[in-house]
C-alpha cells in the first residue's frame, strides 16, 4: 500500500531541491493548448510565484514542434525549439515535461522517457492514459515520479484535483458528467434550432468546436476516455476500456429530442460512473434523457460539467469550459505548479497512482435504468401489439408508446414508433430488442436512450 | 515574498517525520460538524490511507466539549474527552488541531495556541478568519504552521483549494456566489410559495436551516465573511471587514420577487468579488436580481454555488451543499489530510498566507450596476414626476416604473412605487435617493436591489 518511503534517499532530495529556484519546462506540442500554456506563464508568472510563497517559478526551456517555420501565437526564441522529442526530454534545462501532442504512440514514448529520467509529467492526453495508463502508472511508481492530468479531463474544470484531494474523505457514490462539449453543442442545436444531426455537426465543425475528424467526439469515446480516468481516480484501479459500454450521438434524431422535451427531459451525452453496493463499478457513456429540472440540464453549448456524489459531501457539481486554449492551459499550469512542488518534496508527490491491483466492473448488462426506445416499423395494424407482447413476455413494463405521424402523410408505410419503458437490466432489454428486431414489422435495429434518474 | 526557507531546519523535519504513521487530531467542538468529522474518519479511514499512498492515517486523539455528559452522534472513549482547551492543544498525542466551536474569542485562543505550538490548524470558522485573520495569518507565518479553512466557506464545496491551487495560474477576474443557504432557501420560498419574509424565515428555522439567532444569515454577514475570505485568497491581502458593503434580505418583500420574475430575473443574496482594471478589488453582499437563464439562478434551496471567472479558465461554477454535518466534515477531512501532509514535508505547506501587505478596495460608492428601487409613497398625482425629476437631475436613466395596485383598493393612500434604473455608481444613487427621501410624498427609506449583469 505504501508508495513512498518514509525516509527518502537523501542525495536525491538535495539534487532536487537545489534546482528549484526556476524550473524549466519541456513542452511537447506548441499547438492550441501548448501556446496557451506559454501565454499563461508569460502573463501570470509573478502571480504564480507570489501565490506559492516564492517557491515556484516556471519557464519554458524547450518546445517540441513538427515544423519550426510555422508561425505561432506563442513566441519562443529559436534555440528553445526542437523537432526531436528525445532532445526535449534529455535537455538538462528541462525539469518537467508537458505532453500535449496527442495520440498514443510518440506521446507514450515521451511520457515514458520523462518518467524514467525522473522528470514529472503533465499531460492533457486522455486517450493515452485511458488506453495505456496501466503501463505509465507502473513507470510512475517505479521511478517515483508523478504524472499529472488535470488538463485531460474537462478542460478548465479542476475535477481531478477535486476528486483526488477535496473528496479524499468521501466514498464516491457516483459521478455523472457532460464531458464532451462538441456532442453537447450538437444536441443543443438539434433541440433549439431543429437541426438534423449532420447539420449540427457541420455547424460545430465550422465553428471550430469539432475536430476535422470528429469521430471520437460523436461516437462517445472522448467522453469514455475521461470517464475511465475519473473512475480510475475515484476507485483506485485501472479500468479496461474494452469493458466499458460506449454509445455516441450519431443516431440521435430530432424526433427523439422532441419526444424527450414533451416528457420533461433533455437529451445529453452522459458519462456515468457509479459504485454499486457490492463495491463493483459501473462505467458507461450513452445518450440519455435527464430531467430538465436537474442542474446538469442547464449545461449549455460546449460547456462541461461533472456532478459528483460523495458519501459526506453530498451532491456537488463542477462546471466550466471543457476545452479550448486558455481553459485547458489553466489546468496544465495548475499541474505544473504541482509538479514543481513535488520536486521540492522528498517525501511524496500528488501524481495519481492506482492503489488497488484490480477491481470489479459491473457488466453493462446488469446496469439498470428506464429507457426510451425508437423502432423503425412498417405501419400496419398489430405492430404495437406484437412489440408489446415481446416486452410483456420479458417482464418489461411500458410507460407509454407514441408514433409521431406527419399530418400530411398520416398513412405512411414506414414510421417511427417510440416506447417509453420502465426500469430493467440493460441485458434483458438488449435480448428482448433482438427478438423484437426479428419481427417482420421492424425494419432496423432499435435506437435506445437511457432515462436517468440522477 | 519567500515564506519558506529553501533549506529548512533539519532537526525539525526529523521530529515531524517520525510521528507521521498515525496522526492525532485534537477536535475542539463535538457538535454537528465535529461529530461529522469523527464519523467520516471512522467510516473512510482506510480509504484515506489508500488514497494517500499509505502516507496518512488519522485518529481523533482528544475532543473538547462543554458538557461531557451530553449524548452525541459520535462515540469517543471517555478519556479522549476534555473540557479544557489548553489541555487539548498541549496534549502530546495531538498533532493537528481542528477548531469547530465558532465565535471569535476562545476560538481565537485555541487557534493561536495551536499555531504557537507548531500544530497545524483546520477551522470552519469564517467569522474568526474574516474578523481576526490578520493576526492569525501573522502567527501562521511566524511559526511556519498552516491554517486550513475549506470548511469555512460553502460547506462541502472545495472552493478554497480550487481558487488557491487549481486557479493558481489565473488572474481571478471575479467570483460571484450564493453562499448563504438559509437566505437562498427563504428567497426561494418567498418566490415559489408566495410567503412573506417572516413566514419563510420561520419555516427555515423549523427545518433547522437557520440558526436560533438567524441574524448573521439574513443580515448578509455570514455571506460577507465568506466573501472576505474568498477575496483574501484570490488577491493575497487581508480585507478590512468594515470596508465591505453588506446588505441582507430582511427588506425583501413578495412584491420585489414578483417584479423580478416579471422582468426575467430571480432574486438572490449575492456575494460579489471583482478585480477592477486598476487592480483594486470590489467586495460586496446584497440582494440582487440575476438573469433567470444564468446557471446561478438554478441554485435552489440551501445549496450554495460560486461562479469563478479566471483569465485562463474562463467561466466556472462550483456547486454543492453549503452547510450541514457531512458536507462540512468532508471539507474538514480534506484539510486534515493537507495538514497531515504538511507535517511530512519539511519544505512548504499549503495553508494560505497573505502574500501582499495590502491592496486597494473599491469604495462601494464607485461600484456600478443597474438597480431596482422600491419607494413607499403617498399616492397622489405628481409622485412619479417628482421622483423622475430628481433622477433626471442626477443623470440616472429610468428603464421603467410600476406601481402594483390592488384591484380592490385602487385608490389606496400609501403604495409601493418601483423604479428600474440604468447603471450608475452606487454613491450617486445613494445621494439621489437621500434627496428623494426628502420629498413629502416619500414615506420611508427606499429599498435597493442590484441588477447584476454576470
Amino acid at each position: 500500500m505504501t508508495r513512498f518511503a518514509l525516509s527518502p534517499p537523501a542525495g536525491r532530495d538535495e539534487a532536487r531541491r537545489v534546482k528549484c529556484s526556476t524550473l524549466g519546462i519541456g513542452l511537447a506540442g506548441l499547438g492550441t493548448v501548448g501556446s496557451g500554456v506559454v501565454l499563461a506563464l508569460q502573463r501570470n508568472s509573478d502571480l504564480i510565484t507570489d501565490r506559492t510563497g516564492g517557491t515556484v517559478r516556471l519557464k519554458v526551456a524547450k518546445a517540441l514542434v513538427r515544423n519550426p517555420a510555422k508561425a505561432r501565437a506563442a513566441d519562443l526564441p529559436a534555440d528553445a525549439i526542437t523537432t526531436d522529442w528525445q532532445e526535449l526530454v534529455a535537455d538538462p534545462a528541462v525539469d518537467i515535461v508537458v505532453e500535449l501532442i496527442g495520440g498514443t504512440d510518440t506521446a507514450f514514448d515521451i511520457v515514458a522517457a520523462a518518467l524514467k529520467a525522473g522528470k514529472p509529467v503533465v499531460t492533457g492526453n486522455k486517450a493515452l492514459l485511458a488506453e495505456r495508463g496501466t503501463e505509465l502508472f507502473a513507470l510512475s511508481k517505479e521511478h517515483d515520479t508523478p504524472i499529472h492530468f488535470e488538463a485531460a479531463v474537462a478542460g478548465g474544470i479542476p475535477i481531478i484535483k477535486t476528486v483526488q484531494e477535496s473528496f479524499v474523505g468521501n466514498r464516491i457514490l457516483s459521478m455523472t458528467g457532460i464531458i464532451n462539449g462538441t456532442s453537447n453543442y450538437i444536441l443543443e442545436r438539434m433541440a433549439n434550432a431543429g437541426l438534423e444531426f449532420s447539420e449540427a455537426l457541420k455547424e460545430a465543425q465550422d465553428l471550430g468546436y469539432a475536430e476535422a475528424d470528429p469521430a471520437l467526439d460523436v461516437n462517445g469515446w472522448d467522453a469514455a476516455h475521461k470517464a475511465i480516468l475519473l473512475a480510475t481516480l475515484a476507485y483506485g484501479f485501472s479500468i479496461d476500456p474494452t469493458k466499458v459500454y460506449v454509445a455516441g450521438i450519431e443516431q440521435v434524431r430530432p424526433i427523439d429530442i422532441e419526444f424527450a422535451t414533451r416528457l420533461g427531459y433533455v437529451v445529453k451525452l452522459l458519462a456515468v460512473v457509479r459504485e454499486h453496493d457490492d463495491g463493483s463499478i459501473e462505467v458507461r457513456v450513452q445518450p440519455s434523457f435527464i430531467p430538465k429540472s436537474h442542474i446538469l440540464a442547464s449545461v449549455h453549448g460546449v460547456f462541461n460539467a461533472v456532478a459528483v456524489h460523495g458519501d459526506a459531501a453530498g451532491e456537488s457539481l463542477f462546471y466550466g469550459s471543457g476545452a479550448g486554449q486558455d481553459p485547458t492551459a489553466s489546468s496544465a499550469v495548475a499541474d505544473l505548479v504541482e509538479a514543481a512542488r513535488s520536486l521540492r518534496q522528498p517525501d511524496g508527490h500528488r501524481g495519481f497512482l492506482p492503489y488497488k491491483e484490480a477491481g470489479a466492473l459491473v457488466p453493462v448488462e446488469e446496469t439498470t435504468t428506464a429507457y426510451y426506445v425508437r423502432f423503425d416499423v412498417t405501419d400496419r395494424p398489430g405492430v404495437v401489439a406484437e412489440i408489446a407482447a415481446k416486452l410483456a413476455a420479458a417482464g418489461i413494463g411500458i410507460s407509454g408508446t407514441h408514433s409521431p405521424v406527419n399530418p400530411e402523410t398520416p398513412d405512411a408505410d414506414f414510421v417511427d414508433m417510440v416506447f417509453q419503458l420502465h426500469s430493467c437490466p440493460f441485458g434483458l432489454l438488449q435480448e428482448t430488442l433482438t427478438e423484437i428486431e426479428g419481427l417482420d414489422c421492424v425494419n432496423s435495429s432499435p435506437v435506445v436512450f437511457r432515462i436517468e434518474k440522477l
